[in-house]
């Protein structure tokens, strides 16, 4: 027997809708409001922290999402409003306090003679990984930010890969930053506004190599964490080089970082490979966000059959041989390239991702140490109120 | 107007024919010692150095080739004699002599601190470099080594990409190192008889990463080439791992190399960190051998076409802007990948490996000090004579 349509029904359909923005779910902030419900039609109505949230629309989409899935509801209205100054300072003081509370203990120190950076007003700080090269961990950060954009977040990356930097040409970026009135480096910004900073930007060549042995590689990937003015994000995403040496370790050991995500390939050799990648993370004690498997195979655009390029994908697999979540997989699409290298990849869209991206915000919810801590960023992006 | 085939036309044709170990022409070695000719079929004679050369079928193949190249010659019959003890004994006087005078100044030095090793009995040493990783560098230094053996050469590879070690694996090799007499690592033989040296091999679990900063990279680098008994060997190739930081430039630095091979993939986001590669190879006053493309297209095995999942190729374009030879393109073979999961990439075959082999000895030739400078591996590899 299906249960019917009344308002707790629909009350505990919306418990997993968390605000995007804090991570909390949205009946426990009290922000739903009003429910009406006509047989099958659901008119849902939201208080929003801030009135003309970039997030709203997230949001809405998440609690149509949320309440279709019921299977029960086919059809559902989502109406906003905003908190009044009372609610939002109850919020805020709660908040406050929660993040007092709840702020776990400090993990296994970073080492010996290397301080972990401080976290500043950056919610979400997720290392993408992979281990070996060329398996696209670039195009999955980029492509992450690129998502995570598009639903409204205040996102940055910090391209980590000192001798082979591919985030600026990506996105197309040639200007070179600049001094922030603070005296920090102010990032470059994409054409969707996500803040870039990679060592190509402030190179005098970007064809030169930076032939530089550890020591030096190290300092400047804390430089270009610490001394850039990365302002409030929701999420910093950090590319990492492949390897398990200097720059990598820097990045574990240097950065307050919330998870990784690994990226694979399907070739067993590049499966060896990530499988050092994870134990070097799990050896630092870095939460293991997920695993996500890149070029698992190419649809022949000229007969349509699928085609395994590099054999049979085995990201699931080798997923739970290792113990993380799959996030999913990413087909090979010769699109990509050719935006890449015209650095025109914020028009890439594939849904494969927009599945991606909701399993990594889900997921980083349940890794992040932090995201209660701040109030919402859009309160500081917009003029206070009280 | 065609010339005529005589001798004199046969003995032009044979001058650009190497002997395959000495590397200077056969004719020049005095080892062509009977032509017939009769119409367009022509029957040649060769003095082997050694009786059962392993190279004898690749000289024979040489011959057979420049000879027919000339479009005269239809057909060509190779016979083999074996020197006298008192040509052997003249030749090698000779080869003696010729090393001392032509034994060229040492290049620029490695920089302050860090001393070129020694060559031992290595004659051609070659390192595969990509900058970029998953350019396919390991497939491109396993098949230059398979196609080598093939022809008759030892041949040795060194793995010093430590954090991703791929040899190994695409080889199949399990066993561990022992200590020769000498007190030397023995290195690990392939089915086909190719030595190999991964830090893979003697590691206790394969899967665990090695997280070393710079210096110990580097002094386990110097230790895989230095501490192993590499016996003699006509071409010991270096698999770099990517980057331009303390493992590559460990190698350019402390290994006395011959030359470097460039491998780069069709992506410009490719190109643009390939040459940073080469920037730093020309810094250190490393020989540039040439540039091979890989990946350049795949041929769907549906429908035949031609798929370019990587973009347009242009490594011909690409090297001839960095100013170096262009050796070949490799297109995208799925086998490659399942024959490197499997450990038998030595029964993979490609023409186009054939023809870049054809091309990586000739360019070695070119660039290498000492292909003079000892005598035939194969005198000492054989009971001695004299």
């Amino acid at each position: 027997m299906q249960p019917s349509i009344d308002k707790p029904f629909v009350v505990n359909s919306l418990r997993e809708v968390l605000d995007p923005e804090i991570g909390i779910s949205i009946v426990d902030l009290n922000m739903v409001r009003d429910i009406s419900i006509k047989e099958n039609h659901v008119t849902v109505t939201i208080a929003l922290t801030v009135a003309h949230c970039p997030l709203a629309k997230t949001l809405q989409a998440d609690v149509e999402k949320a309440l279709k899935k019921t299977g029960q509801i086919q059809s559902v209205t989502v109406e906003t409003t905003a908190m009044s100054k009372a609610e939002l300072n109850q919020l805020r003081t709660r908040l406050q306090s929660g993040a007092a509370q709840t702020r776990p203990e400090q993990g296994a120190g970073p080492g010996p003679g290397i301080d972990r950076l401080g976290k500043r007003e950056l919610r979400n700080i997720i290392a993408i990984a992979s281990g070996k090269g060329g398996v696209g961990k670039s195009f999955v950060t980029s492509m992450l930010a690129v998502q995570l954009r598009r639903l409204g977040y205040e996102v940055g990356v910090l391209d980590a890969d000192l001798t082979g930097p591919s985030i600026a040409k990506v996105f197309g970026l040639r200007d070179r930053p600049t001094k922030s009135p603070s005296g920090r480096i102010t990032p470059i910004l994409t054409r969707t506004g996500i803040k870039v900073m990679s060592i190509n930007l402030v190179l005098d060549d970007p064809e030169m190599p930076v032939i530089w042995r550890g020591p030096i590689v190290n300092s400047v990937i804390r430089q270009l964490y610490w001394d850039v003015d990365w302002g409030s994000l929701h999420y910093l995403l950090v590319d990492l080089p492949p390897g398990t040496s200097d720059a990598p370790l820097t990045v574990l050991q240097s950065l307050p970082l919330d998870g990784v995500i690994i990226v694979s390939s399907p070739q067993e050799l590049a499966s060896l490979i990530v499988t050092k990648a994870v134990n070097m993370a799990k050896k630092m004690n870095t939460a293991l966000i997920g695993l996500i498997e890149n070029m698992s195979s190419l649809t022949c655009p000229h007969c349509g059959e699928a085609i395994k390029v590099f054999g049979e994908p085995q990201g699931e697999k080798l997923a739970s041989q290792l113990g993380i979540p799959f996030l999913g997989s990413v087909p090979i699409d010769p699109a990509v390239a050719r935006l890449s290298d015209h650095g025109q990849i914020e028009d890439y869209s594939a849904p494969v991702l927009q599945n991606l991206t909701d399993e990594l915000r889900m997921r980083a919810s349940q890794h992040t140490e932090q995201l209660m801590q701040g109030l919402p960023i859009a309160w500081s992006l917009q003029p206070s109120e009280n």
